[in-house]
């Protein structure tokens, strides 16, 4: 199930194929910095990202400052981490490496 | 000159002219926290605004969550509060009352 609570090890598992995602908030979420080359790039990343996010109903919190985003992920009615929030990341890795 | 510094008689006058925003950082700063029915209607606005941003130079520090949309806006260049700050304040407060 998507909206399961994953345990320590299938967490350490899914952060182990992602790069440059670290563990947050007592290990319940996970976040990432992206950089872009400027504001068009950051913020075309945020709506491929959008519209993933209502696609699986997951949605992050994140916040922007120009070229920067940076992301968080969690699965709140899990109260931790779930294999939404590591799908949500790798889409969000394979959409940065593009814009 | 729309980037320079707005002296705080200038601040308050603007200010008065919104509503919802208020001083931040020292008064460097305006914030606004926008709420909207779902992730579609907040996202939808920052889109907007993006394009906005993007066309006039000058960009907000943003943070969403689902629904929320909380907005800071400063010059930095200047260290303070600007005309541009208040342009993109008025364009925001006008997005949101359509989405």
């Amino acid at each position: 199930m998507s909206r399961e609570k994953l345990s320590s090890q299938e967490i350490a598992e899914a952060l182990g194929a992602l790069a440059g995602w670290e563990m947050a908030d007592e290990s319940t979420a996970i976040e990432k910095t992206f950089r872009f080359s400027g504001f068009p790039q950051a913020f075309g990343f945020m709506a491929e990202c959008a519209l993933f996010a209502e696609k699986i109903d997951h949605h992050p919190e994140w916040s922007n400052v120009y070229r920067t985003v940076v992301v968080k992920l969690s699965t709140h009615s899990a109260k931790g981490l779930t294999k939404l929030d590591f799908d949500l990341a790798a889409f969000m890795d394979k959409a940065a490496s593009h814009h």
